[in-house]
């Protein structure tokens, strides 16, 4: 068994960092834009509007069932494009490794990436890696930045939502908070993550050509928060329906068990989509015939109004609202701790 | 004294994410592309090559004589697009936060971000934030991401170099890493990092319209490493001369004391240009007029023909050769260990 690790001198910018690169980095991502290892990636400029994402991966442990942090870190920033209604092109990759990390499992990290940027069609293009002293990082933290192109006509914000349009869930929640707390926690929970490029089923929704106004990937926080946030953004409350909204049975009941709301825990294949009403059913069949949304429902609608909150710790804004299997209807509040830290 | 810290809380993507958001990033960098704060930032795509790159930050301690890990996570990835010829244009930002780490040290860096990116004309389009348990990080990480634009007929790499062609450094070398150094061991050594952006000294240097072939900036692994590539990437030996390497007294002698090479040492406001050499002594002309550039120096050229090493442990490559004062030349290694880990 090979039982190398990695070095502070991995991160030195000598000798060994340029092995790293040479034999782990750029054999598993080359690419003719990659390949001159310079300190900048240069490619021709796209033509149209720009998107532009980043997000640090953090993911506690680096191997979960259905995924590790690498295919994380190319899915979600992926999808933080796709939801905006761009189509990944480019992506950097920056690496922060503790001091002893197993040069193995950077390695199955590393072929993961690849495999993910193969099948999102998105090249990765530049990269750094640095090496933390033991106990001042853990294990990995994967920085991947995104750059693509969005096509022209297409313009989704959430202050397009209108009264009476509907939410679509594209499945099941909450897959991914338990599968990592079930890791965690060694619980025996049929769940895997749901972790998964959507750039696909956003352009199946996409060249339905219908009424969609607002798209996000319900990652930390979950569809309580996304929802809040097309809430605040849209000036207008939402209601939801319990009942409607996909969760395994697995997953409901560890819930229970472990005293976890489904409604905020971590998704990382899911998106949820804002359409107008007439379109919602045809976008709904779009979603379905895709294999990452063929459980997709329409979860409820935008309301008439704004439906505030009142008194001194409930201050006047819209709200969203769900009605239980036992006909009472609630507030979603957003997530106010931390539920769950280091999910992504 | 404000004693408020960073909770995991502030990492959740729920209330606390939001209101750091609101209250330090977005004040502090607030523009038009990233106030929406969706997931993904927008814009026109600028017509032409693009270049990318990107780096982590992970500089110990986070302030030091002449900066701090903002000012350097922001000028470090301008300057890494500026030696490719870029101008930069857009930049993401994503912080690992430690839990406990002072949220007035944050504010602190972010405020110096912010000017650093207003007075390198860059637009800070989007963001992330994690936030890592005590003790699974390091006060703070950043990872910064740019985007620039190359302008038509700027073609720089090492491999048109040619031998006879000049190297010129931009001015005294081992600053940054004996500033680190300095704050790292509580020495009395009059010396300040030399972090500054370099993108007004390219253009200058571009604005000669002379033969530049390549620029880099010698920052992990110092003028050493950036030599030894410059070596590698065109297949030419590169002969330097010592006592025309600027570095200043105090750096030398702290060198000497502390048993450092200032070749090895990190600079991060220092760019290494090899340029034909009729137009040499034109380019210098115009670094020396930038006051970035005025202690700038040809150090010397490159050879005609490879000069290799021989024997089992020093294979045949092209080599860096230093003249030392007393006459006599030596091969210049690439950085092997680790000279002084997380110096940017």
């Amino acid at each position: 068994m090979n039982e190398e690790r990695i070095l502070l001198a991995h991160g030195s910018g000598g000798k060994l960092s340029h092995d790293l690169i040479e034999n782990i980095f750029l054999k598993a991502f080359y690419n003719p834009i990659l390949s001159p290892l310079s300190d900048q990636a240069v490619f021709a400029s796209p033509a149209g509007r720009l998107a532009m994402t980043t997000d640090s991966y953090v993911v506690n442990p680096i191997f979960f069932p259905g995924g590790d942090i690498g295919k994380l870190a190319v899915c979600g920033t992926v999808n933080d494009l796709a939801v905006g209604g761009a189509m990944p092109l480019y992506m950097s990759v920056s690496f922060i490794i503790e001091e002893g990390m197993p040069v193995e499992d950077l390695k199955k990290i590393v072929r993961s990436m690849a495999d993910a940027a193969k099948s999102c069609g998105v090249t990765i293009v530049t990269g750094d890696t640095k090496v933390v002293e033991k106990g001042k990082g853990d294990n990995i933290f994967i920085n991947t930045t995104g750059v693509g192109v969005v096509k022209d006509g297409i313009n989704l914000s959430p202050s397009f939502i209108r009264p009476g349009d509907a939410v679509i869930v594209s499945g099941t929640i909450g897959d991914h908070g338990m599968a990592i707390l079930k890791e965690r926690g060694g619980f025996d929970i049929p769940v895997v993550s749901d972790c998964a490029p959507l750039h696909e089923l956003v352009r199946d929704i996409l060249s339905t050509d219908a009424g969609i106004r607002a798209m996000r990937d319900p990652t930390r926080g979950g569809l309580a928060t996304i929802l809040n946030e097309f809430a605040d953004s849209s000036g207008h409350a939402i209601l939801i329906e319990e009942e409607k909204i996909p969760v395994k049975e697995a997953v409901k009941g560890a819930c229970e068990l472990l005293g976890f709301d489904p409604l905020y825990l971590a998704n990382e294949g899911k998106i949820v989509v804002v359409t107008s009403k007439d379109s919602s059913e045809r976008v709904l069949d779009a979603m379905r015939k895709n294999p990452l949304g063929n459980n997709a429902a329409i979860i409820g609608s935008i309301l008439e109004g704004s439906v505030t909150g009142g008194g001194v710790n409930s201050p006047a804004r819209p709200r969203v609202l769900l009605t239980t299997a036992f006909g009472n209807t609630r507030v979603v509040e957003k997530l106010t701790g931390e539920q769950l830290p280091r999910i992504c």
